[in-house]
């Protein structure tokens, strides 16, 4: 990769209305902001801009519709769909430097963020306020809060919190018009017209760039038990998972296989649970222990949980977390390719047997990892690339085998995207989550806001 | 008013595209269907259609299309806001008869329904699964989930369960372009675009007709207690409600005046407390009566509270609701001119301030009754109409105050409509709560789902 020159005539232009603008050109940062999690595209962006206020945001994009140069949205790359990729001579507008606190109000109990932020960092804050934000995930110290909101990012606590969209009570956005919008600025009734804030979140950065967010926060929930659980089979899984809403209160239940446990513990993580199970459940509760003991006994006589433990420490607690948490991270080398599939609950067990049956026949040679938010209907697949098979002939494979995934979702009501957004990645296969007349409104909705097609081009449809 | 024959050239094509479509042009179907609880427009709708499935609806919107035929869907006709006023020669698309429990799913949680049913019918599908829809409001027997959905409805309990917006797991549309939308269709994560139902929620039947909803479902709260409090003054009030927030699980903490009071006393409501109070809350709470007498001694210690009662069986509970709830249909008589406006609480102290000093300098003469949901920030400012003053004489007046009281909620960054929409009602007003670049975007929405600018012409912009 080269450099480009600062002396490009529309960067010129630029770096003239913005001498303050950190630009980028050098090839080890075309490369670095240019890509994300996927590592599937070359990342090939025209530059890459750091603004540091809203205002230098608005001066970017009034710019690029000028020029018509196209501009990619970037946060903290932690994507898994390929939505902040920039790999055709884009300008990168990365929020890494807008990662501040803007304000608290005890009173509304709103925290007020620019969008670059961490999550980690906003749980920071929030916890030093005695109050938590609730949406959680294992990227939490990678991602922003931006990223978040484009993809209405959900992660382990959805159960009990919902996801993202719940908890964003203002937000301020650069249209793809170059308009600055002060969507809903805190207010928690407001019905006067079209809720602009709802139609941003989740839709990766194609209509707008976040630029702050004013984040709802919630008293932290009382102190909390996490439990691992060894389970024999899926429908087992589904049997516990219903004991254990009605019975416990519960804030996060997961699941994984013993392929999953197996990379994890090779990875690092400690082994909790003796001997071969083929399911795992880490689940954390509000704390009483005896109830916790009742259902577990329960689920024993039924034959639906082998062997469980109860975290006795904050350190074991993070210990069985590790154990569902540490899964991604352990799964990178072995270069998987990632589905990210919800169903209504209901739906699950039949899809699973049939999904089952389909991967074992279409992969006989992947390893086929499964783990995720069985409480939310979301099931991550990856699928681990066999050694000595080119990317290019594993991705191929990949993308003929979720093409019949595709479909069968389809026909069980599911959504070929949960929580990592379309992007680049899912956009083949969006037809089978909406219909043609809801992605034809899509794409007018897209052209309001963005009448010259120039923001995250080619991503979502 | 005179009927339309159904000899008229397009209704005759309409019924003769749908045969068993019932179809009313009786003059007092007419006034009937075309107007609600606003009762300040002249209804003069072309004719009432009442449709009695998807398929229906949608022919009749297709019909619509060819002949620029302009469309007020139609639930329960409960808004404030003049949202399904029928005054222009539209056809009045009621769904009246669209009203069934469609299904229920314990798995999901889920109840799936038919647009027109009550919020009631729906409460008590619910319950009869032993689950509760949380959404709840007075006007719960004639209203219909659709109205609810249209504006994103609030009520009571926003406090601690939120807006309708919260409810809406699934939304079966008719757009205004002809196309039925299954949007989201039950999943509890689906980050696959653009979020079409967020948008339709609260689009008061200008994007399209909410033909079926799929509502979520949640266990039924622990026993709650139900406490009226007389207190001094308005900063009593919130010092009240923050201290009830931080020590109680609130279900709901509602405020009105003594001016209610005596309205709703005088409709038939039984006094609870003795003596003069200027401020009463009716708050419910999970029941923890040693708590609520705890800080129910704290607030009278510091003055706060004048006195109070606990209610000792539902009876007493239902007879303290109704000094709350009963205030709307006791003001009724004297046409009420409505606000029905929302701010952070955090801006409540100081506005609240502005705009007692604005309303006792404007309405000199005029009656206001104050109520409201404190704990969201919403407040109904009820206008009464003087003695002897003409209709259009007061809307006049009642026009000139809303626009100083428009102004001083865009200075405090609130909304001129809460919960009730801006249909007819306050659509001179919406440039107080959405920017021109917002209500630019809106207008694009508009047009891109319906393109023809067919349903419900006139509301909202």
């Amino acid at each position: 990769m080269t450099a480009t020159s600062l002396a490009h005539p529309v960067l010129a232009d630029l770096a003239g209305r913005l001498p303050a603008l950190r630009l980028l050109t050098e090839p080890s940062d075309l490369e670095h902001y240019g890509r994300d999690w996927t590592r599937r595209w070359m990342p090939a962006p025209l530059a890459v801009a750091l603004p540091a206020s809203v205002e230098e945001v608005q001066a970017i994009v009034c710019w690029a519709n000028e020029h018509r140069i196209y501009v990619v949205p970037s946060g903290g790359r932690t994507g898994l769909s390929g939505g902040a990729v920039a790999a055709n001579g884009e300008l990168v507008l990365s929020l890494e430097r807008m990662n501040r606190v803007l304000g608290f109000d005890a009173v509304d109990r709103t925290l007020t963020v620019q969008a670059g932020i961490s999550l980690q960092a906003v749980h920071d804050a929030a916890r030093a306020h005695g109050l938590i934000y609730p949406v959680d995930f294992a990227a939490r110290g990678s991602c922003s809060i931006g990223g978040n909101i484009a993809t209405n990012a959900g992660g382990i606590r959805v159960i009990r919190y919902g996801n993202t969209r719940e908890w964003i009570a203002g937000l301020t956005v650069v249209a793809g018009n170059g308009e600055r919008l002060d969507l809903n600025r805190g207010l928690i009734k407001n019905s006067s017209g079209y809720d602009l804030r709802q139609l941003m979140i989740g839709s990766e950065g194609t209509l707008g760039v976040v630029v702050e967010a004013t984040l709802k926060l919630t008293e932290p929930p009382p102190a909390s038990q996490v439990m691992l659980l060894a389970l024999p089979d899926m429908a087992a899984l589904m049997q516990v998972f219903a004991l254990f809403r009605v019975k416990l209160n519960l804030q996060a239940f997961e699941f994984f296989t013993d392929v999953a446990l197996k990379h994890v513990l090779a990875h690092g993580a400690q082994r909790a649970i003796d001997g071969e199970h083929s399911y795992y459940v880490v689940t954390e509760f509000d704390a009483d222990e005896d109830a916790a003991l009742a259902v577990f006994e329960h689920g024993a006589e039924q034959g639906w949980i082998s062997d469980g433990v109860i975290a006795q420490s904050e350190a074991q607690a993070a210990a069985l977390w590790r154990l569902r948490e540490g899964i991604t991270e352990s799964l990178a080398p072995h270069r998987p390719y990632k589905n990210d599939i919800s169903l209504r609950i209901s739906a699950l067990p039949v899809f699973l047997q049939e999904i089952q049956a389909l991967l074992g026949r279409e992969y006989p040679q992947a390893e086929v990892v499964w783990f995720g938010h069985i409480g939310d209907g979301n099931l991550h697949i990856n699928v681990l690339k066999p050694e000595g098979l080119s990317d290019a002939d594993f991705i191929a494979q990949c993308e003929h085998v979720t093409k019949l995934l595709a479909d069968t979702l389809q026909r069980h009501g599911g959504s070929i995207s949960a929580e990592h957004g379309i992007g680049l990645v899912k956009k083949a296969y969006l037809g089978s989550t909406r219909s043609e007349a809801e992605i034809a409104l899509m794409r007018g909705v897209k052209q309001v806001f963005d009448p010259k097609g120039l923001l995250n081009p080619g991503k979502v449809f």
